[in-house]
C-alpha cells in the first residue's frame, strides 16, 4: 500500500469549482488533507499548481461535477455560479429524458441528484435562498457556506466557516469541511450564513475604522500604530468582547441597565474624543456619527441605559417577542 | 504579630481622593491587598463602607495628603480636582512663608513636596499636561493615569491601567499601582494616557456600534444576540485582531500591501451589508459611513490597498516621517 493510498484512504472525494485565490487555498488544503480533489475553472490555467500537487482537472463542469459527492463552489458572484452550473442541470435533465425514452445510454455522469453542493461564492442571503431552491428539485443538497478568513488562513482550525442549509449535507461532509477550518452550522435556513458574514463584516469595518481613527490620533502625537495597537488589541479581546458578552443578553430581553456605564456619560465622554481628534485635524465623522447615534438613543428614553439599548434607534422596527425572548 | 500587620508589612501607604464608584473601587482594592489606605470625600457618607473595611477617614484633604506617600485622585473633573487640591498648595504656601518667618510651628503636614500624585481622573490629554505643570513647583511627582475598565474590573490583572507622566513615580509605586489592574506606562508625556483613553473608547463605541448592527441585522431574521455575539466575539478577537497586527506596521510604513483584501474590493462587499440591512429595515448610517470613507480611501488612490490606507483620508495631514516608521 502506497503512502499515498494510506493518506487518502476513507477521505471522501471533492471537486472545487472556482479556482481564484479563495478556491485555490480551499483545493489545496483538501489536497494537503489526503482528499482525491478535482478541480474546474473557467480558464483552466489556474488548475496547474494544483494538478502538480496531485489534483484531477476536468475537463468540464459536468465531469467535475460527476466525480465527487461533495461540491465545493467559490466563483466570483451568483450570476457565475448559475453560468457553470445550470448547463449540467440542463444535461441531467437531457439524461432524465433520454433514460424516460428508454434509452440506456442516457448518462448520469452529469447528475447532480444525490450530490451535496456547498457554496461558499459570496452573496446576499437571498442569493443563497434562490439557490437553495434551484437545488431543491434536482435532488441536490444545498449548503450555503461564508468563510470567515483569507485565503491565507484557510486550513487554520481557529478560523471560522459558517454554514446554513441542509443539515443533513452539513453533517455528512463535516469531516471534510472541518480540514478548511472551523465548520459551524447556523441552522436550515440557508441565507443565515450570508447575513451573518455581511454582520460580521460590518463589525469588522466598524472595528477597523474605530481603530484608525485612534490610530491617528495617538500618531498626532507621535505614537506608532505598533506601539499603539497591542494596547487596542489587548482591550478589544477583554474588556470590549467582555461587554458585548454583558450586553448580548440584555438585547435579547429588552432591558438594558445601565450599571457601569450609561448612554449619558457616554456622550459625555465622546465629546472628549472629539475635542482632542479635532484639535489634531482628524477627521472626526466616525465619532460624530456614533455621538449622534448616542444621542438618539438617550432622547428615546435610554440615557440612563447601558450601550446596548443603542440598538433600539438601530432597529426600524421591534420584532416579535419571539425573537427576543 | 497581628494577622492585619503581617499583611500590611512593607505596603505603601496609600490615600484615596474622590469615592464615586472608581474611587470606592479602588480604595477597597488597595484595602483588600493589604495597604494602609486613608480616603477622603466632599461627602464624607460615601467613606463609611470603606472605613467598615479598615479604611482610615482624613477629615480634610491636607489631612488625605500628609497621611501617605501616595495619592490617588480619582473626582468627578478636572475642575473638582483643583477645587479640592489648590487649597492644600496654599496651605503648603502658608506654611513655607511660616517657616520662613522662622515659625517652627509651621506645619508640613500640608506638604505636597516629595509625594507622588497620580491623577485617575477623567479628563483630556492637555488638562493632564496643565495638572503636571501645576504640580512641578509644588515638588509634587505627577503621574496622569487611565483606568480601562469598569469599578467591577480594579483588582482584575487583565485589566488595563495606562499611566503616563514621571517615569520615578510610576517605578516607585508600581508594587501598588499592580493590585489595582496591570499598570502601563506609556512614556514621560503626561497626557499620552488620556490621548490612549479617548482612542481606545472610540475604538471601543465604533465596535460596539458594529456589533448592535450586525445583532439588529441577524435578530431581524430571528436570531438572538445570545446566539450571534458568540460568534462575533470569536470573530474579533481572531481573525479581526490578527488584521490590525498586520495592518499596524503598514501604517507605520505609510505602506498598505492589499494581498487579502483591498479598499475596492471591500466597497463592492458593503454594497451587500447596506442593501440586506436596508431591506429589514435597520439604520444604515454606519456602513453608509463606512463605504463613503472607503470611497474616499479609493479615490485617493488606495483602491488596491488595503483597508489600513484609510488613515490616510482620517487624517488632516501627514505626520513628521520620524513619527511613521
Amino acid at each position: 500500500m502506497s503512502t499515498e493510498n494510506t493518506v487518502t484512504a476513507g477521505k471522501t472525494p471533492v471537486t472545487v469549482i472556482g479556482l481564484g485565490n479563495m478556491g485555490s487555498a480551499l483545493a489545496a488544503t483538501l489536497l494537503e488533507n489526503g482528499h482525491p480533489t478535482t478541480v474546474w475553472n473557467r480558464s483552466a490555467a489556474k488548475a496547474k499548481p494544483l494538478v502538480d500537487r496531485g489534483a484531477r482537472l476536468a475537463a468540464t463542469p459536468e465531469e467535475a461535477v460527476a466525480a465527487s459527492p461533495l461540491i465545493l463552489v467559490c466563483v466570483l458572484d451568483h450570476d457565475a455560479l448559475h453560468t457553470v452550473l445550470d448547463p449540467v442541470a440542463e444535461s441531467l435533465a437531457g439524461s432524465l429524458a433520454e433514460s424516460l425514452a428508454g434509452s440506456l445510454a442516457g448518462s448520469l455522469a452529469g447528475s447532480l441528484a444525490g450530490k451535496a453542493l456547498v457554496n461558499v461564492t459570496s452573496g446576499s442571503p437571498e442569493q443563497a435562498d434562490e439557490a437553495a431552491a434551484w437545488a431543491a428539485p434536482l435532488g441536490l443538497g444545498y449548503l450555503d457556506g461564508a468563510i470567515m478568513t483569507t485565503p491565507p488562513g484557510v486550513g487554520n482550525p481557529e478560523m471560522m466557516f459558517l454554514y446554513s442549509g441542509s443539515a443533513e449535507v452539513f453533517e455528512e461532509h463535516r469531516a471534510a469541511l472541518a480540514v478548511l477550518g472551523d465548520p459551524l452550522y447556523l441552522g436550515r435556513e440557508p441565507g443565515r450564513a450570508s447575513l451573518y458574514d455581511v454582520a460580521l463584516l460590518g463589525l469588522m469595518w466598524s472595528t477597523f475604522t474605530g481603530w484608525l481613527h485612534g490610530t491617528a490620533l495617538v500618531g498626532a502625537d507621535a505614537t506608532k500604530a505598533a506601539d499603539f495597537t497591542p494596547v487596542a488589541i489587548r482591550w478589544m479581546t477583554h474588556a470590549v468582547a467582555g461587554f458585548l458578552a454583558t450586553y448580548a443578553p440584555q438585547v435579547d430581553a429588552g432591558h438594558y441597565p445601565g450599571d457601569d456605564a450609561t448612554v449619558d456619560v457616554q456622550i459625555a465622554t465622546v465629546g472628549h474624543l472629539i475635542h482632542a481628534a479635532a484639535d489634531r485635524g482628524i477627521d472626526n465623522a466616525l465619532p460624530e456619527l456614533l455621538k449622534a447615534t448616542m444621542e438618539r438613543a438617550s432622547a428615546a428614553g435610554h440615557g440612563s441605559d447601558s450601550y446596548a439599548s443603542v440598538i433600539e434607534v438601530l432597529r426600524g422596527q421591534r420584532q416579535d417577542d419571539g425573537t427576543r425572548v
